[in-house]
């Protein structure tokens, strides 16, 4: 019953499923449901339900038994990671994929919000519509200093994208999101890339439906 | 030294870091590279070097002991995980994100070639650049078939992405990128589904920074 026990490290891969547990439970929530079992996560996340309770132990001291209340869970989850606080983002690289994101009906979350969009070629800028800021690359550093920005989403060509996450990190940001298809080294403990590798989930489909057609 | 063992069904885990790998490799191919060692393939890609190891072992019966020609892994790989061959595929939900993956400039990879695109609203179409044939969501069965299109592209609201994956499968697609916030159930055995949950990903990043500010 102490606080101290849930507010222990979670190891990473923890607590990247909680996150999207946390998101399945917002979506469950919408959908009115009350209590689901860790079988039925299990389920529906590809994750064997051991794994999932374990995750929740982090959180809490002990499950019911007899599953968990959707919403008393999605609460415990959103305290516990951190997800009631916004972040700013900004953005660099406003091609095609760049202009979506920026928009407001590009891909939402409460989770951040995005103050600045840089690109080295300016004349891009007249084609967005946007009302968010738009800045040439050089004032990357001062800009995400001046608002304190954690997160950056690269949306830049492959060959510039390292050089680009450098700059990033150098600048102070805590996270990238990163849509290139540039496999980003990750070289300090506390900055956090994701790698969102679009062609490689092809890659990966095309392999899974060849290894079923062999059976 | 037979063909028979590494022809054996790889589990689904390892066909995805595989994948992965491959497209590594061809990073490595392409900025000249010519060996190199497990150990640095899993500090690249966030995996212990002995899964990377056991892997391999898969395709291949043994490792030299001093590391991979980085062309001939990509060889085996390739060959063994069918991405010799491309695919086709359609994409249903025409609006900003969908018109970014049908220009040529989109997400390009060697393993599907988008061959039809879909909407229940055809006036988006006329802002729509591209040379793919786009069609009304009353046709998806009907041209599915007829062109034997095995890979779906999810760019369709929430709501109606669970009933398009439905549809897709009922029509004979054997994989499906889902880029809708709705985690898709998967149902069948011989279907593979890949969630691409971008806002999830902001979740995930948002955990991981405020973890790190806590420790």
């Amino acid at each position: 019953m102490t606080k101290e026990a849930p507010r222990a490290v979670i190891p990473k891969p923890a607590v990247v499923r909680l996150s999207n547990l946390c998101v399945l439970l917002e979506n469950m929530e919408e959908e009115g449901r009350d209590r689901i079992s860790s079988a039925e996560i299990g389920r529906m996340m590809g994750v064997p339900s051991h794994t999932i309770r374990k995750d929740i132990s982090y959180l809490e001291q002990a499950g019911t038994g007899s599953g968990y209340y959707v919403s008393r869970l999605k609460k415990i989850i959103t305290e516990h990671l951190g997800f009631d606080k916004y972040r700013k983002a900004c953005i660099v690289g406003m091609g095609r994929l760049g202009s979506v994101i920026v928009t407001k009906n590009g891909f939402y979350s409460k989770d951040y919000k995005v103050v600045a969009g840089f690109d080295i070629n300016t004349a891009k800028f007249e084609k967005t519509q946007t009302d968010i800021p738009l800045y040439h690359s050089d004032n990357m550093n001062r800009i995400i200093r001046e608002l304190d920005i954690k997160i950056g989403i690269i949306t830049v060509p492959e060959k510039q994208a390292q050089k680009v996450a450098d700059m990033m990190i150098g600048s102070g940001i805590k996270g990238i999101i990163n849509f290139s298809p540039k496999l980003l080294e990750n070289k300090r403990e506390d900055v956090f890339i994701r790698n969102i590798f679009i062609a490689g989930e092809f890659h990966i489909l095309s392999a899974l439906i060849s290894q079923s057609e062999r059976e």
